[in-house]
């Protein structure tokens, strides 16, 4: 699976000014993304620090040979579907040479800066055409939680620790960071009321998601093997499943979430490479004594033994009376990667195992990620108990859910002991009427 | 809306040997799709009895000109996408010129000719790149009869009548005609025992239904009027929405059918285009008197008028036994589009009433539709009442659920009196362990 090497050194240094001690992209993260600078195409690019090294032209120049090359070459249109289709040992000669490159022992630095790129001036796209998007249900507290709403002695339906429950989303509505979420209409029935009604949702929500990018693909028919799955895993990002909790009420029985889901979903930009994440790699934490064993096609010693991940996740809410009292991003709760109950080798052969084809650039979620704490909570729906417990801000503002001019940030974080942390970049965008 | 017009006359006759009284492609139906002979690459093409018109080549051959010349120009790659993405005007011009083209006052029919290909030594293809795959549930029959096996005396829940049940579906997996389906292995518990297991599905099952292919697309926040909803349909074919019932039932709760429905989804090929579809729309049947209005953003007077479709469908089963003994395909079940609670304008509509965007090539299916009669269910699930009441064939065969090397058969024919009928072409597939 994903080794640590030299790539992960936490006394790499880099030569681009801002790079070392970056939140998110020191040397040792390297994601890939799709950028366009204010005159140029969208194209691929390298973050490091607050700069975004420009694939295509850094090809063009003669920086990439050997497999590196063949890798680069798959990064020079203007969708990442192919790069991520490249076998593990592929992309990670990519990330290699980048390293190579971007280290303060780099000879070709002037030549380089040349191809680098102010992100604060580029506009970061959606990384790749999604073909499809599946959204799963794997943070079990997120589950316990929701489900105690309704059913307070037995919050965990019977197939919940068997099977991995997912359900297929909207790839059409996918948008990356910064894109404004128009509050949905929709139609609802109040409890007290006889009659559906339809008018702008009253209960829009957020949640905490961990994305996974689908590398390669399998052929139709053709299930991917728990020990190989490892190898289909093209990169990670953060994600808000935005929902309105009204809307979904009164549509989910018996099909599930629909267009209470669809209108948008935010996603980080930045593909964060399986490689990056090695560090932050640990044994499957979330199965407890007495939980039942995964059958044997979801079984794996290696994937037991390293297929989860410790990443730190945050939610933070900037509101229109925050904004104007200059106070800071509320946080509104912290989470971990680790409370997936399946991880995402599990998540990739189940979705194959009847013989559905996963395609490179297709897009699969964790599911709402929350924590056995009340300070975990990865949705409004969980923290204000669908909204009797409104939150105080210190503006002096309530939520029980989002309203208009409302900005949602989510961060994630790999944080591990003798390693560089990592982050994966903004997450972030604001409610509109 | 769609008009009558002289496309449709019923008197009109083609030059093209066979094409006259054929049962699926005379001159009044005319659909579109993506075709390749044995030496050529994959190409749009019209079928016209049992014959395929090449539209590269007609266009290249100078057969088109005006709004005509432009549509069949979008029709000019390997997927219809663009083709599909027309306003209905533009599509009806370029339906005109190939009524003309194939009418038998054409005086250059032995031009033509050579651009003619013999169906049977030519492959389907999906006509379009699926964006996303939407499946309603406006069978209110099946919707009954399902309900009926898990709520005797309350079988619709309250919501159905109210707002078209819908959930996304899996594109990747959708095939045309004629693909061997294979029988996806997975998780299911038996109703007896404690534990889930892992193998084959012993229930498979077939579901009837109409799909509709997107047109035009709307932007992501946009919602499409009820009045305009007709603007942005594309057009119609047949799908099998193959299931496997042990797997759905424990994977289902809480967010509705997955790996029960992503191993493959048949449809039929040939688009059959909105306007060719004209003289088969009836007023909304399928409302009686008591049931709610729907709200105002689902009400249009045209549409109540003439949003739905009278067109027929079968069923039909081809066994191995049946085939040994040479006895004929039997017929599981007729229905009919008329059973669609919803018209296909109220699902453009309800579907992007939250915002969502909606893309050309777009599929969108109705959910299974079975009549209200025993003979008309649109499942074995219905037929069988879940494999209790066996269908004993002609063959001596029993049938609760498929078996493999069946084949199931689907058909839809436009019938009305004054009319020439027109049908949907082949959706067919075989079961494969």
């Amino acid at each position: 699976m994903f080794e640590l090497d030299p790539t992960h050194d936490a006394s790499l240094r880099s030569w681009v000014p801002g790079a070392n001690g970056h939140r998110d992209f020191p040397i040792q993260n390297l994601p890939i993304g799709i950028f366009s600078s204010a005159a140029g195409t969208q194209r691929a690019g390298v973050a490091i620090g607050d700069q975004i090294l420009d694939i295509p032209a850094t090809l063009t120049a003669g920086f990439f040979s050997g497999i590196a090359r063949l890798a680069a070459e798959t990064a020079s249109g203007s969708s990442l579907n192919a790069f991520l289709g490249l076998d593990p040992e592929v992309r990670n000669a990519f990330r290699h040479r980048l390293s190579e490159l971007l280290q303060t022992n780099q000879p070709d630095q002037d030549k380089l800066t040349r191809h680098l790129h102010d992100s604060t001036s580029c506009q970061l796209h959606l990384p790749a055409v999604i073909g499809d998007y599946t959204d799963f249900y794997t943070g079990i507290h997120h589950a316990e939680n929701v489900g105690k709403q309704f059913r307070p002695d037995n919050p965990l339906l019977p197939n919940y620790k068997h099977v991995p429950i997912g359900y297929h989303g909207r790839s059409s509505s996918i948008v990356p960071s910064g894109i404004p979420i128009r509050r949905p209409q929709g139609q609802y029935k109040a409890p007290d009321k006889e009659e559906p009604s339809f008018g702008p949702s009253q209960r829009l929500d957020y949640e905490l998601e961990l994305g996974i990018w689908i590398g390669k693909g399998n052929e139709l028919g053709q299930a991917i093997p728990i020990d190989q799955a490892w190898r289909y895993l093209g990169g990670f990002c953060l994600m808000n499943d935005w929902s309105a909790r009204d809307i979904q009420a009164w549509e989910y029985q018996p099909l599930g979430p629909f267009l209470a889901k669809n209108f948008s979903t935010t996603i980080s930009p930045w593909i964060i490479l399986p490689e990056a994440l090695a560090p932050f790699r640990i044994a499957q934490p979330s199965r407890t004594p007495g939980d039942p064993s995964p059958l044997p096609y979801l079984q794996s010693p290696s994937d037991q033994k390293q297929g989860a991940f410790d990443i730190r996740l945050e939610i933070f809410l900037v509101t229109p009376g925050l904004k104007s009292k200059k106070l800071s991003p509320y946080r509104l709760a912290q989470s971990n990667t680790r409370y997936m109950y399946w991880t995402a080798s599990q998540l990739i052969t189940h979705h194959t195992c009847g013989g559905c084809n996963l395609r490179s650039g297709d897009l699969i979620a964790s599911g709402t990620l929350s924590g056995p704490d009340a300070t975990e909570c990865g949705s409004l729906l969980e923290t204000t108990l669908g909204g009797q417990k409104p939150i105080l801000l210190p503006s002096g503002e309530e939520r029980r859910f989002l309203e208009d001019g409302d900005e949602v940030i989510l961060h994630a974080q790999g944080v591990r002991q003798g390693f560089q942390s990592i982050g994966f970049g903004p997450c972030s965008a604001s409610v509109t009427a």
